[in-house]
């Protein structure tokens, strides 16, 4: 049902980013279903962080919660993934280290101009998405208050915390260990950084208790090193570098609070959102630890946190 | 009172490790206090990663927890620490990346002979440690059940867990992701790895709760970012990096059970411990995590946790 077949393209000649910046930009995005007379089954399911369309699949299906045979799924294509306009596809001079920082609420005023533009979309009925794609679900529900119904907003949080930024630092600093990584202006991709960053990513997407309750032996692997060896080595080839590491710089600074509008007010940027919200952290997340959302929830007019077990 | 100026060595030809290379090793200890007539007043302190004799004065003085006036503390190096025996100062051929890998059983084994021959000491009063220290001190009442009356282990597991594996793996990736390592043969030391193992440490080592409440201000640190350039970025410069990658190993293989007697029965190792035992995890500690010490106290005759909360 995913596929990059039907991939269509939203461009904005002289898009204004948050920082100022005029450029160019090109969404890449997918619909599912089809939108009713009425423009009121409308779901919006942005990607998360090194993800694409081809990994939104695991939620949509007639037997699963979205629906195309009744809802109109719009998959917005997060800028820098590699399929929207990033480091990697950006014509000279914002190719590679050059492409400027875009940000979560860039990439949501982005997609408002979609929705408005090509569809004359007026209401959202939900906006749903996972780890960065929660970030925009969350951004969405702040800066288009009165057009969002519902949100769903899987690991993610309202602001990245300081905890989340030093162990993205962190990855930061794996990936650009590489020599061939040349400030980012390599020839052949830094893989050997990509390696770093997934040996040391691993221990944080693979919380204590999965090693704890060898949850490895249900997915095949025989003991942690093998997890390593097999499936995280070269998790992020496929990626490119620069991307990567945009999408780290787009993650550090999100915060719906951090505009003009709530000058960095959290509480109070939390209490405009109009939004049913539903937050769902994992119970062993290591870096969305159901904390932060219990602390976000008390200023939420309609929100509610629904904890994931561990299994 | 901490200094180097008293360190005494104990030397042993032909020891035999637990791997059954046979090597000459140097124990380098502290002593504090004096040694009773009846030889009962004995607290052993053994070291934690990356740290020497010189980090554990902490809990000691007249105030504190360990009284020098009561007790008789003996503080051994841990091998690998560069003061003890270890691949920066072993002699070729065993120096560098060849130095064997030394466990925390050969560890406790070298201790017991300065113990009984230097000493000729026959009970121990406490046995107290820290991460790396607190693994010794499990493994002194598991190996020599009938002399050690009580252990604190703070921060530390009875046996390294499947995530602590991979968590280290990662450390060790970043470490040798300069290219200066040179597989252990470096001329200089190889501080750009050492530098991206500190920043993805960080994470790990301050806990989300110590962001979100930010005691960072407390410690004197303006953001999350200034914790990383002011604290973190140099932190492992004075350690040599094949040391540092020697304990990670060390680490890796820790599990009191894993020898001829217990054959990888852990419940059976620590039934076997007839000591008093307190374990003290933090409550957020991300990678001594207290699910594992809560398991663990099931087993022992006379354990308690006592869980450190986090400020």
């Amino acid at each position: 049902m995913i596929s990059s077949q039907n991939l269509k393209i939203h461009k904005v000649e002289n898009f204004t980013l948050k920082s100022g910046i005029n450029l160019s930009l090109e969404l890449s995005y997918l619909t599912l279903g089809e939108l009713n007379e009425n423009k009121d089954n409308v779901i919006v399911y942005p990607t998360r962080y090194a993800g694409t369309h081809l990994e939104q699949g695991y939620l949509i299906g007639e037997q699963l919660a979205l629906n195309p045979k009744e809802y109109f799924i719009i998959i917005p294509n997060m800028f820098c993934n590699g399929v929207s306009s990033s480091p990697s596809n950006a014509p000279s001079p914002l190719n590679g280290p050059d492409f400027p920082l875009i940000t979560i609420q860039d990439n949501v005023s982005f997609q408002y101009q979609l929705l408005k533009e090509v569809f004359h979309i007026e209401k959202i009925k939900l906006i749903v998405g996972w780890s960065m794609g929660g970030q925009q679900a969350y951004q969405w529900a702040t800066q288009y208050p009165k057009m969002v119904e519902n949100i769903v907003a899987m690991c993610a949080h309202a602001q990245t915390s300081g905890h989340t930024h030093v162990f993205l630092e962190g990855m930061y600093a794996a990936l650009t260990s590489d020599l061939n990584w040349n400030n980012g202006k390599y020839e052949d991709q830094p893989n050997a950084g990509k390696t770093t960053m997934a040996m040391t990513w691993a221990g944080w997407a693979l919380g204590q208790n999965w090693f704890r309750e060898k949850l490895y032996l249900k997915d095949g692997y025989k003991t942690p090193q093998e997890v390593l060896d097999k499936l995280w080595r070269t998790i992020y080839y496929k990626r490119d570098a620069n991307d990567l590491l945009a999408m780290i710089r787009t993650w550090q600074h999100h915060d719906i609070s951090d505009n003009d509008v709530f000058k960095g007010n959290l509480e109070e940027a939390l209490s405009s959102i109009e939004a049913n919200v539903v937050l769902m952290p994992g119970i062993n997340d290591l870096y969305f630890p159901p904390e932060e959302n219990l602390q976000e929830v008390k200023y939420l007019k309609k929100g509610s946190v629904e904890i994931i077990p561990s299994n």
